[in-house]
């Protein structure tokens, strides 16, 4: 049968709000996957006497018929602030015991950097052991190897080391088997969808609470709000209505529908080997880094003018002084400009153009704070501009206006 | 005396892994200025039984000697997924009555959007009640207003609304006076400062460390790693050894100490009435979105161009195709050219210019990934180039450079 899931975090930067711990959510959110959720986090100081009384609380009401996984991250590295692995000896009269392969890397590491090994002997050796009772979940990202223990029948313990990179390693490569293993879960289909511009409790209300298979239980669906989409997930064990859960959202909203643009839109700049580039106003140069983010995108990505000041835009991009005069930098015709000339000038296949109200200050007795025009080029076919009104904080609104120029070039692009 | 301090978070879409519980660290983090520390974070469902049961953990082990504040935040909404006012109810033997000021404030919000107040009664008038033994405690920026409760003698409750904004903004202006009469907390006088290239573990070791007014209990430290700094506070009751504090670090440290750097390099360029731009490579226009983060940016930034390609560099920013092929396009050369050209074509006093390997790809024999040279140019005194190397992944990488490409500029503005 399911367990309870309590996901713990230890560390006192946590608790101190000197460190955000994300840890858990992404936890939550891949055991979510797995069809499982999570009762409870809880983010605890690195206090032995703290984690071991939440640690006892949890485990006293559980048993063999009503079983909890706590998940707990953080507290085992070197230092003495690191107390996890003495609470668990301690709650499962364990010893701590080295591990052979987590200390042969250790001494590998320390030839690596030309040190001696035996000069750290004390302090490293602490953290490459593990609580006799317990079984060794091997870290191949760090040093530090996490253990499965059970603290009292039905009460299951999993320590894993709270650097994200080495616990999102152990989670998939070493802790799900051993969940697998304990509690059988029913083979779970998933597939998600992008969907831009509508938010979540809109989707929520016009789409999800209109189908039967949600309530029934033949399915489950995720959103998560985005920064200009929502990214919906379905997840259920029959791979047909799964199918027809994605068809019937793509039926629904049509082109607003994509997978993962940030995936799909450079993998169709590659294939059709095209090159891009931007010219933006308002969002200061964040859609250039939106295409730059990802490793490997000088292949597409040539580059950008910032033109912030209408200075700029006149005698770097060539936008006409009587455009700007007569229809202002925010318009229709200044991101027409915009667009054919950045294509120009940087000699790209495509672009993008923006130029908006991000606020709070700037608006017009015409032009609400919000309003943003977004030219997409494509060589050879034209240039198009559509206006947008995103009424949100300076730093969403650009955050999600960069994010739509982005899906409104790949929206032309893919139907050509 | 000080009472343990909870902070409890509640919200269906936090432990699904959904959204991201920032309350509880800006609550710490706030709770720390205040002289206190938080014990515990618990981030729960919307689910009335756990919370119920959580609660009552939480304050049965409490007392008048040993008194506990809870901050639940959350569930204070309209819907039916909201069930704190039901909760508390019950714990406290209360019933829901109606808070006349939010009351109104409801109201007007009705009259305001030409809807009729009767129209959604019975929903909207839940979120405008507290338990009947309660505090009110007012919501300035919305529409539910939070309440402070005593679930038994020495276990107090606050309760706020989830949203950050109404949040934060009932914790200054109600929770805090609150907490002041109930546990009376020595004043702390408080102070930071941004220290730029330095990790958090190097300044413990080599200054905390070595200071014992710390040891002595006469002054609090914290510090956050940033993005290419970290932000170092102290607190004291003692006004003089905070001021020393920051006198010895600042002697320390020198020139790589700053304010918040993000308010300090737009008042001294408007100051001075000085205008600036970016020729960015491997940052892909990061620097130029740092610079317009900032409301009222215009009033400095320029623009910027974005020459992620070679084409770019040599066509736009007109560096010499020599300088390219015999330097490379990451050289002191070539950001030395990208900065004095890009102040000409930008027509701007000030320049940053960034050309650097952010990885993974892009390596050369001579040089290695993380390898940056940063470029400042001041009209009429001249160029600057230094040479970083910030071993980072990608994101890491860029998000550091960026920063220090301002840090860079204003270190040198500040001593004209």
């Amino acid at each position: 049968m399911n367990p309870r899931f309590i996901v713990v975090s230890t560390g006192s930067e946590l608790t101190a709000g000197r460190s955000q711990d994300t840890n858990s959510s992404w936890i939550a959110n891949e055991l979510f996957g797995l069809g499982y959720s999570v009762e409870k986090f809880v983010v605890l100081p690195d206090d032995p006497v703290l984690i071991r009384r939440e640690l006892s609380e949890i485990s006293v009401v559980s048993s063999t018929e009503n079983p909890v996984l706590i998940l707990m991250t953080g507290g085992l590295g070197p230092t003495e602030d690191d107390y996890t692995l003495e609470v668990v000896c301690e709650l499962t009269g364990s010893t701590p015991v080295l591990n052979e392969r987590a200390h042969d890397r250790l001494q590998a590491l320390y030839r690596l950097r030309g040190r001696s090994f035996q000069e750290a002997l004390a302090t490293a050796l602490r953290q490459v052991s593990i609580p006799s009772k317990s079984t060794v979940m091997n870290n191949s990202t760090g040093i530090a190897p996490g253990f499965w223990s059970e603290l009292r029948p039905g009460a299951y313990l999993a320590c894993m080391p709270g650097v994200p990179k080495e616990m999102t390693a152990m989670f998939h490569e070493e802790l799900v088997p051993l969940i697998r293993t304990h509690f059988q879960s029913a083979k779970l289909y998933s597939d998600y969808l992008f969907i831009w511009g509508l938010s979540e409790s809109l989707f929520q209300q016009e789409f999800i609470e209109k189908l039967d298979f949600f309530k029934a239980g033949k399915a489950i669906w995720g959103v998560a709000a985005k920064r200009g989409f929502i990214r919906v997930t379905y997840q259920s064990e029959d791979q047909e209505l799964l199918s027809k859960l994605i068809a019937l959202t793509k039926e629904k909203y049509g082109d607003l529908c994509t997978g993962d643009l940030f995936e799909e839109l450079p993998a169709l700049l590659i294939q059709k080997k095209l090159t891009v580039g931007t010219a933006e106003s308002c969002t200061g140069g964040l859609a250039a880094k939106l295409f730059t983010d990802r490793a490997g995108s000088s292949e597409y990505f040539l580059g950008s003018i910032v033109s912030y000041a209408n200075s700029i835009k006149e005698n770097l991009l060539h936008v006409k002084k009587e455009t700007l005069e007569a229809h202002g930098a925010v318009s229709e015709e200044t991101a027409r400009e915009m667009a054919d000339n950045a294509a120009s000038i940087l000699n790209t296949d495509l672009s993008i153009s923006i130029t908006g109200i991000a606020g709070p200050g700037g608006a017009t007795p015409t032009k609400r704070v919000g309003t943003v025009f977004i030219g997409t080029h494509i060589k050879g076919v034209g240039t198009e501009v559509k206006e947008y009104f995103f009424p949100f904080k300076r730093e969403l609104f650009r955050d999600v206006v960069a994010a739509t120029s982005l899906f409104a070039l790949y929206n032309r692009l893919r139907k050509l």
